[in-house]
């Protein structure tokens, strides 16, 4: 068993052996999870539930997490991408005797990871350790391999510790099964198919909530006080929503690894991969196209102060005070007119925008708008022409390029 | 302790005697509720469940609700705009004590305030009365400053108890608590967080269904047997369903203050403001726009028997017998075509509308179509150009107008 | 009582004789269903649950069922379209007896109605019966008349032993009674009102989740492995998902008689009726008008391969390979352009399309282009114009017509 380290000294002292051990890194991302298992087949995790996540920060205790499990038999692997390992009495016990100069302090904010071995050492002296919670680490950024590793960077983007679109994701329907989901707990599908018969007779057949493989942003995190999801099902875990972020039920979708940067009115759907700036306003039942739904594998960024009209359908990137009005779709390929005078315009706030001379309206694509400000979308209701002006939104220029 | 009362001529003596206090005010609204409080600040009241309200009525019952509240020494205060106390044992008994006369025939859909009283009486009598229960008086309808005096409002809109857009809701936002929703039950966000590592450890976390201030509608109101509403985050609490109404899970969407005046068919979002009427039809994924997203404060009226196709726009209230087909948005800025002979076939239904002559299609802007009847917009398909006709449904006339 | 059976012999000497019966008729389906009743009317069915529906199969049971409600006493009525009763003791000791010889092998897939009985032997003897079970046989399709005949054949749709549009569902939404919903179990609105004070008083009142006649579909089937439904309330019982078919939370919804005949993306609505094949993705905010709106009677099939743009809504059936380019809406009425060189690219691909030779653009209505493959509609976004072109999209030809 591990000594009782006595002060920080000896705290440090034994951090800066474990990461001389031959071979040691430092994960990227680390955490212990309580892991919900197959209610048939146990060795299949169905989810991971991380009461706290680390993510480049912490390395003393991952350090010291390498060091218990040692103690208690289990040699980490650092050659590989991750490393998951089922937590046993020894290992809680270690850690809990190396954290002993922090146990005091470790309350509110305060040594989370201290805070997580405290509880998990009165869980092992009522004897509920069972075979309910795994270690992970994460070393690379590869494709995923467990589901444990796809839940902690899952976690990581969902609570902001990294930016989105930062991880590399791949792998992840791979892992995770598609389960029933019932009050937060995972079922598998072929267990309610061999109880069916009895469940339906008995009258306990549970209610079921939703399919998927992913669990939803609030069944695992706790959004800021000012940021509202009127619906669950709305957020898939992995999205990220910036602090004031508001998610009406109407028409709105965030998957994973996409959201928001900022307060934003979400009432439409932000599709895989699209992040939305501060300030912008996503109307009800507007698209933000995804990697996978027509915008050729650009993944979309709409800047701030940006509106999509009800109805609209973005499938190109937009700069900041943007508007496109409510019903228009404006695709990669949409041809689009402009006047010899909103050239001028836009490029007065756009110097990056090349358009050739003309005395006539000329037609660009879709495309040729992307990424930049103060444009404003619209379908002349006399013609029929979809048209770009600048807009009367305020446009905050960004000092480095002008 | 208040006397027993015998019979309902001394119930009446009471009542008159209480009004005749100095300064007494009949409240515009009142009711006792059950509090759901914080789990951190019990101070904080998250949540008001109330059995029944009265709204200019039942004079009689609030009089007694004072009578009782003074003898268990509280002095109601009538002239601020709202008052709330909590409820002790005394003034369940003083207020049982006053209801005898009533007690045998409260049942059914008699006597409400009174069959309120048996069952908190029983409730004392259990002892678990705590500081569950409030007693709520609204004197004048200004800017909300308590949770209960909002919910009380909530529900008078909600039951239909007072019309839609009548009542004063300024202070809601900020006197409403954002919390974690489960089972019904509100949540801090911060006890979330305290109790995190634990709950998520233990296998305990709950199941969030929604974060928001507001609860939903059927958490709190019982609709019409004829009303569907097939998704409860579909409804705010706060909106108002005639009966006959039916909401569709896919797109649709009512906040609070907002609703139908008849039986409607609602697969669209009504906004916050928003008003429908009998017979109208809501199309998937529609939008009513509302005060705060694109009408320029101006709440949206939509009459008797319009229809709105699917994931069209209204920007502008309209009136009876008016269809906006599939896909269109018509706002207030929208120029739209109308051809002489329509312009005649409109003013036929709509002895307001004043256009001038022409020989030619004229171009209007949305806005001057706002309240008229039986308009058909499209988009002609040939050319682009939106446009205006008289509409083949019926318009019911208004005999007053015509 | 029933002699029991000793082996397959005997059994089917059992079933011949039955069937002899006079009278006697083949079931189309029947199923043995526990039901939830009313709270205050008990004679009031509000649910059937059916752990397991056959449908123009095992011919065996169905016989040995009616002879056992006949040793029960119960004589089933041939000459209706449905008959329904309760089961007791008696029958189920019968069926018991009767399934002697196959109740070794009653395990997993086979065998399944013996498994009911198995069960129901086993709740017999804890004397658990009570009212909850009924045996449902449905002779002829026609108006339905029970809420368990109801049940059977939204059972036979949604588990895929029938196809969509087969069966004869008038009657079905006079039988069924518009309740409240909580964790699956059926709640009388009048049993709500009646409670409410006591149950908003005691903290009680039960957490809603919707109000409808119909279930959800997730409360009765399970899913194929690679189907995956991302929120409950977008599935109605008795829609049907083939196999690997996604619905997103966005803005979708399956109704009852409508669904997917392949794997399908949805991210729309699929209206009643409506039907989608393999390989299509209904994008984010589509819709597929139904019966009831819009379609003029006419149940909409939209083909292989094809894609509906976000916010796109079909009003016609669509073949194979086609897309409507996002926002666009084609109805019935829709007046579309086509070009010389289109019509002879289309008609490449479609045989039957007929179309008068032109030298220019002509216009045809949407109902025109009805069940064609490959076609892509699109606004030109220069001047409006809506039109038809042969789409880029692989069409597979089918080999018996061409």
């Amino acid at each position: 068993m591990l000594n009782k380290i006595k002060n920080e000294k000896e705290f440090k002292s034994l951090v800066d052996k474990t990461e001389k051990i031959d071979g040691y890194k430092r994960p990227i991302g680390f955490g212990i999870a309580r892991v919900d298992r197959g209610q048939l087949n146990s060795n299949k995790i169905l989810q991971a539930n991380f009461p706290i996540i680390n993510w480049n920060e912490n390395f003393g205790s991952a350090a010291i997490f390498v060091a218990a499990l040692k103690k208690s038999g289990v040699q980490v692997d650092f050659s590989g991408s991750e490393f998951v390992c089922d937590i046993d009495k020894e290992f809680v016990k270690n850690a809990n005797r190396a954290f002993t100069p922090f146990v005091n302090d470790a309350t509110k904010e305060a040594h989370k990871n201290v805070q997580v071995i405290n509880m998990l050492n009165w869980i092992r002296k009522i004897d509920k350790l069972k075979n309910h919670y795994k270690l992970v680490f994460i070393f690379k950024d590869e494709i995923l391999k467990s589901v444990e590793a796809t839940y902690l960077k899952l976690y990581a983007l969902s609570t902001g510790k990294v930016a989105l679109r930062s991880l590399n994701l791949n792998g992840a329907f791979g892992v995770l099964s598609n389960v029933a989901w019932s009050m937060g707990i995972p079922i598998e599908l072929d267990w309610l198919r061999v109880n069916e018969i009895e469940m339906k007779l008995q009258g306990t057949y549970p209610n079921i909530e939703f399919v998927d493989k992913f669990p939803r942003f609030l069944s695992h995190v706790i959004p800021a006080d000012n940021t509202r999801i009127l619906d669950t099902s709305r957020v898939r875990m992995g999205a990220q929503l910036f602090a004031g972020t508001t998610v009406m039920p109407g028409a709105s979708y965030i998957n994973f690894n996409a959201g928001t940067t900022g307060a934003v009115m979400v009432e439409g759907r932000i599709s895989s991969s699209a992040i939305v700036g501060a300030g912008s306003d996503i109307g009800g039942g507007a698209s933000i196209l995804g990697v996978l739904s027509g915008t050729d594998g650009n993944p979309i960024t709409i800047g701030k102060n940006t509106l999509l009209g009800a109805n609209s359908v973005s499938g190109i990137p937009l700069g900041d005070g943007c508007i496109i009005d409510a019903g228009l779709a404006i695709l990669e390929g949409t041809k689009i007119g402009i006047s010899p005078i909103e050239v001028l315009n836009i490029k007065a706030v756009n110097s990056k925008f090349t358009c050739k001379k003309s005395d006539e309206i000329q037609f660009l694509k879709g495309l040729n708008f992307a990424n930049l400000n103060g444009i404003h979308f619209r379908q002349n209701s006399k013609n029929g022409m979809i048209i770009a002006l600048r807009s009367k939104r305020e446009v905050v220029l960004n000092s480095d390029l002008h």
